[in-house]
Parts: structure tokens; sequence; C-alpha cells
């Protein structure tokens, strides 16, 4: 792995629309593969596209995904051209102007093919990361995975080549004859939340909660 | 429009992975599209899904996209096959073992084909939608766009017809054997906050908060 190696411009991730919000910097580009909770994974089947939500974990320069074996998406997906979005929204930016609207948002877009990984410490190598990236820490306190459930999971392995970023971020951008438009114009910051944990109802009520809610990414409120 | 027509199940949009879990209920659907602030829009550019983060808004039974007239991806999505797809996560789901992880969420898939809009009521009437969507009330105190702005932007119209929803709430379920296992297990509710706004720098401070953000759907912390 190596952070310094840029991200891959082609002509299919090259950004015309707004340029200046692109990049192809790989250490940012695994920050928001890092944050997001979730990315949005497209496949083509017979020439429909279909994207659905799945959660994701980053493994050096790949991106791991899981589902059942049976799946159809995934199983048609290995070997295929994928399409692995991840998108932050940061914010609401209420310009002056209705087309001046905009979101504050990160996010990166990584075209690749899809191969399944088989190899049985691999895949349990992936099923680690998929766990540790909703909580660090959270691989460590439960039960691992057995060769029943491992026989089930499907694992896609998506490598972080040929992609791109995009990120906005401030306040309103508009015509200075706006300027005087007599609406408030700014920025409404925005983040996904944890509010208070509820333990399962057969959990014994001692049991403390995971290093990961009380030390974690999340910022929890009182809610 | 008619909110107790159902959803089409088609050979497409059956769910087989964990069908109780799915729905075709329209007014579910649009509940979920209608909070959502973004979708995952899905394209095929040359056999390669495109995944894109796209504002929506819905005007009875279509979604509305915009961008600008430009862009080719918008260019290439008029009259072909598309897939949107609208995400709210809930919540993580810690259980006591590492394959029955999971997340809290509410999403709809809709397939169908993309048509533009090319009407100037039509399309303004888009825009309005697009606006209100972000902010209830917005629309009404913003500079309405003008001919130049609206010539730069292409509208998309998408039906919702072939689509399926899939929904997971409440907590871990857990095999049996695993109740006993030494860890914390339960949810932890997510949601989409947003903080103290911040007024753009030439603002007149003297200007009131929108109505959107005052009234509005969104959860406001001090932050």
């Amino acid at each position: 792995m190596d952070e310094n190696r840029p991200l891959q411009r082609t002509t299919r991730t090259a950004l015309h629309r707004r340029p200046a919000r692109g990049s192809y910097d790989r250490a940012l580009a695994y920050a928001i593969i890092d944050e997001a909770l979730i990315c949005s994974a497209g496949f083509v089947v017979d020439g429909q596209p279909y994207v659905l939500p799945m959660a994701h974990a980053r493994v050096g320069d790949e991106i791991m995904l899981h589902g059942a074996a049976a799946s159809r998406l995934l199983t048609s997906a290995a070997s295929s051209a994928v399409c692995l979005t991840f998108t932050l929204l940061d914010g609401l930016v209420l310009a002056r102007s209705a087309m001046h609207l905009s979101m504050n948002f990160r996010s990166v877009v990584v075209l690749a093919e899809a191969r399944e990984v088989v190899e049985r410490a691999a895949k349990l190598l992936a099923l680690h990361a998929l766990i540790e990236h909703v909580m660090r820490g959270r691989a460590r306190e439960v039960r691992p995975p057995n060769d029943k459930e491992l026989a089930a999971t499907k694992v896609l392995a998506v490598p972080v080549e040929e992609a791109s970023i995009k990120v906005r971020s401030g306040g309103p951008i508009d015509d200075d004859a706006d300027l005087d438009w007599p609406c408030w114009a700014g920025e409404v910051p925005l983040g996904l939340v944890a509010s208070a944990p509820r333990p399962a109802p057969e959990l014994d009520p001692l049991r403390a909660l995971p290093e990961g809610i009380v030390h974690g990414r999340l910022r929890v409120t009182a809610g």
C-alpha cells in the first residue's frame, strides 16, 4: 500500500463538471472510504444497472464486500465491471438564488472489476476488516465466524485504482447581483450522530458497552 | 398519484435474500424517498456502471434529477435504463457473533427508464420541487431561476413503478447458542443531525434564519 500513489485519472474518471472540486489523492480517498459506514455498489445485469447499499471495509488498496453465497447479484458481480461510490453528506448550502442551492459532501467513485475472494485466510481477513470497519475493537469481542457461516458467505474484493474524488465545502457561492437578496444564506452542517445505545432484551444488565461506542469515532448524543 | 397502488414486483425487483424484510408498499417507498436528502443514481455507459450521489425530489409518481445541461452522464442517462437507490441508515446492530453484525436501514431501489423534461413549466416545477425537498418553504425565499440558468440545466424524470423496499429494524438476532457470549449486544441508533447554521460572511446579521431550519424536519443540535 502506498498512499502517495495517485488514483488513476482515465477518460472514465476525469471530472468534466467543476474539475476544481475533483482530486485523485489516494490518502484523501482512503479517509473518505474509511469514514463512510456504507457504500453504494453498482452492478449491471442484462444492461440494467442495480445500485445497492452495502457494508464495506478497506484492506490495503482493496475494498471488501460480502453477502450471501447464494446472492444472484454478488455472483454476477464477481469478475464483472462494478462501481463503488462512497458519499459523506456534510451540509446544506443555502444560497440566495434557487440554482446555487447546493450541498457540501465528500465522495469517491471507484470503477473496477470485482474478484471473488475464495482463499480461507483471505476471506477471514476480509470479514475481520468488515467488523472492525463498523466498530474498531469489535472483532475480538464477538464469536468468530464458523465454517458453516464462512461457506454461506461470498466475499468480493474491488481494487481502488481507477477512481476519482469530489469534494464541496464552505458556504454558498452567490452571483454578485444576488448578494442583497432578502433571505438568509449560509451553511447548515450535517453529520451522522449516534444516540443512546439500546441493549438487547436478553442482555446481562451488568455487561459493559463496547470500547468502540465509548471511545469510537461515532459522535453520541443523549437521546 | 395513488399511494395505494403497489410497486411493481417483477423478476428484477423480487427480493430473494430475506424477503420478509421486503415490501412493495408505495406509501412507505414515498416516505423513504421524501426523507432521504440524496439518492445514488446508477447509469450504464459502454457496459460500465456509474453510481453518483444526486439531489432528488419526488413530484407525484416521478423522481426529478437535475444537473448541468452539458453533463455527459445526464445526456447518456436520458432514455436509458437507470437505477435510483435511496438509503436511510438508522443504526448499528451489534450481535454477539461476527456474522450477525448488521445495520438498521430503510432503502428503496427504483428501476426505470429516465426521460428528459424539456417543457418549460414542467422544468420549473421540477426545480421548485428540488429546492423544497432540501428545505420546505425555501423556494419562495430565494431568487427564482432565470432563462439562462434554465437553459444551462437538464432535468430528468424517473417513474416510480418497478421498485422494491427493504427495511431492517430492531435489535440483534443471535443464535440461541450465542446468547451467553460475554460481550455487549444491542442497537446503536444513528441519524443525520444538523448543527448550528453558519451564516455567509456577507450576510446582514439581522437576517432571520429560514423557517425550514427553525421548524423543519432536520434535528438541529447545538454544535
